[in-house]
């Protein structure tokens, strides 16, 4: 029986790396009704340590590689610094939160991506032939997430706070995309729940516009999705998003939410950003 | 009532700081009948990671500061590096281990120690009227450990693993002594639970002879620890241990034990090391 709502709520970089706009986000989470999961990304914190350190990043076709000395910055940035003090700060303003990597309480298994091996032909260009190895990244699917013991966490009366890693069940840490873990975490606790789940980015929303912020799409329907995409409206790197949105709604999430952290109560309720649903 | 069992187990940088060690005590912990609570503290890796950041660890008598810059390191490498590791260590080996600073679901609440002037006369010495300030260092006191929720994670089938780091409730995070965390959480669930506390450090127990590792005194009750203090038997570092484990027994724990992690078993049901009751 889902008689009781839940909210999931995905932070990135450009709400983290600002004080200012994390305390403000932090009094409107704490402010917001109901049962709520936080999740957070990572932010400039680790490029900056790595930097400090003398660990260069490695990239391939545009996406970092976690090796291993990234991944201790990235589970003692991600897990230690910005996970402890966002937790501190939502005690102080009256969230029970609790911090929590996927190996805590095993609450997200992941596995670690294999390496592959670009094939030759026209599309794998300057590429073709090469190995990819991304590192200690950990993909999910529809076992990772342990419900049940999030739900445990949530009946203690405590408000469990994400951070982007992972482990796989056999002592390896993983680093793990925020959104995925946010939509994954959404669709997992909609078994429980009548789960809602939302993404804070730069944008208000889903411009028709692009360069006009007043543009925002109000709301998306599920069977409008592929309209959108063929006129234009959603391009680039919105179309991956949406589609992550649209997957969740299939898989059981009643809404998504995408905008501004600014705006977070009227985000969650459906009065401001761009709402999707079925 | 207290009709069951729990044990808090407190390690060090000797284990720690050892894979080999860690793996095999992280073995043995998981073995341990009934509900457990494992408390552990920094080792080598802050001090190897500030040297590498060129951050100078500042020391008044012997004693390490905890300025802004080694806050941020030892949250990173305790609650971040080493705690999560040690959760993903414990998952594998089959213990549902959850990863906890103070700050998650408000566990422990410590107060900023206060900045002490040394009085002037003969004690004081070289530092009659310094200011000392030990920095971002958390005391505790009889309220800081919130013992329900410690059980309800406890009662979901959770086995909590600590980290040295507290907080004061106002978003300050906090550097607290490992040991005073043990006997903190030991005390404070003796309440719910008939509760044994074992400390793991680098000796068998406490020795006759300091040069002799086979003189281990097998059984200390509490009115027998003034009389070996008295006689030399108790010495040097070992006289504030011991002291805080008979507080620890006045004010509720059942029994501590204190050895060698390599003997966990046997230490914590006390038939190696030095055992101390009532």
């Amino acid at each position: 029986m889902k008689n009781k709502q839940l909210t999931i709520i995905k932070i990135g970089g450009n709400v983290i790396d600002n004080s200012e706009n994390l305390h403000q986000f932090l009094l409107d989470f704490t402010a917001l009704p109901g049962d709520k999961i936080l999740v957070h990304g990572g932010g400039k914190i680790a490029t900056e340590l790595g930097e400090s350190l003398g660990i260069e990043a490695k990239m391939v076709e545009g996406r970092r590689i976690t090796d291993i000395e990234t991944l201790r910055i990235v589970t003692m940035v991600y897990a230690g610094l910005i996970n402890k003090n966002m937790v501190a700060q939502l005690q102080a303003k009256g969230s029970n939160a609790i911090g929590l990597s996927g190996a805590d309480g095993n609450v997200i298994k992941a596995k670690k991506r294999p390496v592959s091996t670009k094939t030759y032909g026209p599309e794998a260009g300057p590429m073709a032939g090469a190995v990819i190895d991304y590192g200690f990244v950990g993909d999910l699917d529809e076992n990772s997430v342990s419900s049940s013991t999030l739900d445990s966490l949530l009946k203690a009366g405590l408000v469990p706070v994400l951070c982007a890693i992972t482990h796989d069940g056999n002592t390896q840490l993983l680093n793990t995309n925020a959104d995925t873990i946010a939509s994954s975490v959404a669709v997992a606790m909609s078994g429980l729940y009548e789960t809602h789940l939302v993404y804070c980015f730069e944008k208000k929303g889903v411009l028709k516009d692009v360069n006009d912020n007043t543009s925002v799409v109000r709301e998306i329907k599920a069977d409008e999705f592929e309209g959108l995409k063929a006129d234009g409206t959603v391009q680039g790197g919105m179309i991956p998003k949406l589609h992550n949105a649209f997957e969740a709604i299939k898989k059981g999430v009643s809404a998504v939410y995408i905008g501004k952290a600014d705006e977070l109560a009227e985000l969650a309720n459906g009065t401001f950003g761009t709402k999707m649903l079925k």
